[in-house]
């Protein structure tokens, strides 16, 4: 049996859940419940589409027990079926897994230390003193600098660059295109001109992360730049240098931190969102997409910058309005002003004001 | 005659339009109207620097017959001469054309397919079960995943990534930095936790697509994301998983849109933009730069958000005052229903108001 | 004496500045105020740190001399502590120098021309017609465009693309994972497909320019794309087309220009700006985070848009009403001309109106 095809009590037995249905029922795929057919095993995350049920031509369904009834599939019960779904998926993958081994186009320097499990691929350059754990993956293209230290089974992707000195965990992701360690943007200005500070700076970041492509994580300026246990960051990221992200946060794409701000654990950060240089954010709190914090956040909760969209002639001409607002404010309070002096007792007659 | 180098008779033939002035003259580059100098080829597509005729030194320009009579250099006569200098600027294209083969560096797995019309560059890496059609360029340093099918003529420039099971079509170009195929951003949480989802399905991109420098794209969870054709992306944007794009749709630079959206074709989509995940826009619908799409676009249209630019000083007061609009219109209900109540026919009264 | 070993001697010597303190002190590394230990040189570069001078930990100081009193551990006496320790902290530079000579694994086209002081690194490739001056350094993985040509002593780092006639001056150092010369994107539209124009110009890059990891730059149409001296740029910029950069400007990440907008000198761009095409942005200008420039912008100065930042649920009321800014904006102007009526003199009467 191929590693990407499952009885449905080898599903149930690998997953720890209860299945319901014919035990040598053969699942190869996964699909969504809508467009899927024989062969598939589905899963029902969102009870707004248990109608999806009746018809599916999935072979088999990961669902809630509570939703049971309504299933004519065969069924892999569970209290998270997402959760499940997302273990179930792995078992489904038919990626190419790397060969171990160096590859002989690899660049290895001598002093580089990693045993037998760890696979480099083609035109990858490892430096010297670099310290890989067992069953590391380096991609095709992947230049790891000097004196890195990466932890078990953590996988860089093709084409991705370490610069010198940067730490990773165990079990981590980075996709290709991202850059590790680059110098942080740090410069003392003298007369209008630029002088580089040296960024003397490390990255270190924890187990279990995740980076997506092209993302970009500056080494710090003096001490490291840290990425907490867990983290996830989408594509397109930017993390300046001496930044902290704490544990088990998340950051959708094309979002940046600058310079010395510390993110807490388990945040939640949409996509497009910047926040500013030296800041705090507290531990849980979530950012709308495209959010711009300019001052720290010393408390957990959800927060949110920008307008609404609008139709472009709509909004160019609230757009215009933004600029008077503190002008339109200022009438406000006068007019009201003028209107209490004559009825100094209006705050006291409700919503509709008074008539003479 | 070099390949850059045309008398006005072989343009006019090649571009299929009508000529004035001598057939026989010789044009070698191309110039803006306003510093071209003799030998030139120049266009004019914006009636508004018609005045730039009569004192360009360009030996030849581009223009609609309806201006021909303000212009001393000879001409070549078009209906539309931005698309005429579109057209004309390949024939002036000096960019070195890689020799096609296999460099001796590149890594090339021996079961890839491809014909002698295809060019690898130094350094490159083709991956296993790979197809690559007649004429296909991989640049150095590219890597291209296993099982990826590329179609006729499509260019990927140096240090491109492709994942697995990536399909590009014919003619499509691929800038450098590019990353294709890298995972969706799936997670789920369990107690705080993220879960990696694998993602397991592929990318499909059209014909005629064009895309900038360090743009990712990812592959889909289940099934692909889906890049439709003639589809032109500039750099450093970003495509989560499952989103589709629709055919002839146009995104400048640093856009990104979120997971499982759908972009409807012919859509023109500025710069900086964010699209949230799992919606739906249009057909034909214009953004604005940096605008931020957080719910469906049924309707074409022209959409935008945000505020307008101001001097600082200004905007910080505008800016704070934005957290007390709702505040300020209740306040202005709340006036207006006072006064309306002294004066119940006010709506009728017109813009000026009535005294007592 | 290793490299990042000083005497306080040597470093006054080095930096030609006061000391105060043991002449054989022995310096080697430089640690913030706040956490030194022993054998670290720290700097107080902002008065509001004073604090730190009595407790700190650190063997000598960078400070002005008007602080001097306060501290007790031996020090650099600097009119401006920050420039100083940006000069210092090349002196405890660590990271690794790439050895000159050309990498075996290296793939140089013989015509490339370049004296012995030069260093290209791993899988390196440098194509036809390069001119590299002495000290240059090429990056691993890094690939060199057909005609380049690149000043003294700049460095490229890992995985970096220069596309074909890319001129970069002197003393800049470029990021892996830049992208410089890729195609502007500049397309005529025909019946609503995209035509491409052939992108013709180059890119000229001055002297001293950093730029940041995965920062794009696109070539001309048809003059050049242009970046002047001491431009310093940050992580994943996008300069469009035909863009001009002033000198000593400093744009922060995420932040793009638009194709042919051109930007003065000595301005601060900070993270996530937007500026459309075709502007003009005068010398001296700053541009606040994620502002978006939709207009030139003439004269210097600082500038902003966007909102302020709020928890979501006050956002979603305040978003909400951004739309009837304009109705609010011609309701507030109808009630002052109603209450006007009845008090012509009410802009003598002061802020508090009068009664009747």
């Amino acid at each position: 049996m191929s590693r990407a095809s499952w009885t449905l009590h080898a599903l149930a037995e690998q997953l720890g859940i209860e299945m319901r249905g014919p035990a040598d029922l053969v699942l190869d795929h996964l699909a969504p419940l809508g467009s899927a057919q024989a062969g598939a095993l589905s899963f029902l995350a969102n009870p707004r589409y248990r109608h999806q049920l009746e018809e599916t031509q999935a072979s088999a369904v990961i669902l809630h027990p509570s939703l049971a009834g309504g299933c004519s599939a065969a069924m892999l019960l569970s209290d998270n079926p997402y959760l499940t779904y997302a273990r179930a998926s792995h078992l489904f993958n038919r990626a190419p897994i790397p060969a171990s081994g160096v590859h002989q186009s690899a660049v290895v320097d001598e002093t580089a230390q990693f045993d037998d499990s760890v696979s480099i691929g083609a035109n990858a350059v490892i430096e010297a003193g670099c310290v890989l754990a067992s069953g590391v993956v380096i991609g095709p293209g992947t230049v790891v600098g000097a004196n890195c230290v990466i932890g078990e089974n953590t996988r860089l992707y093709a084409n991705v660059t370490l610069y010198h000195n940067v730490r990773i965990g165990a079990r981590c992701i980075v996709h290709s295109g991202v850059v590790i360690g680059s110098d942080g943007f740090g410069f003392a200005n003298e007369k209008g001109r630029w002088v580089k500070i040296a960024q003397l700076g490390g990255v270190v970041i924890g187990d279990d992360v995740d980076i997506g492509a092209c993302t970009t994580i500056d080494r710090g300026a003096i001490g490291d730049t840290r990425i907490g246990n867990g983290v996830i960051l989408d594509n397109l990221n930017m993390i300046a240098h001496n930044v902290v992200v704490g544990d088990h946060t998340a950051m959708a794409a094309c979002s940046g931190i600058s310079g010395s701000s510390k993110v807490g654990s388990h945040c939640i950060i949409a996509g497009g969102v910047g926040i500013a240089g030296h800041l705090e954010v507290a531990d849980r709190v979530q950012l709308s997409m495209c959010t711009v914090v300019s001052s720290s956040l010393p408390e957990s909760g959800s927060y949110s910058s920008g307008t609404a969209i609008s139709e472009t002639r709509e909004w160019r001409k609230n757009a215009a309005r933004f600029r008077q607002l503190d002008s339109m404010a200022r009438r406000l309070t006068a007019l009201e002003r003028m209107l209490d002096n004559r009825h100094p007792s209006r705050h006291d007659e409700g919503d509709t004001g008074a008539g003479e």
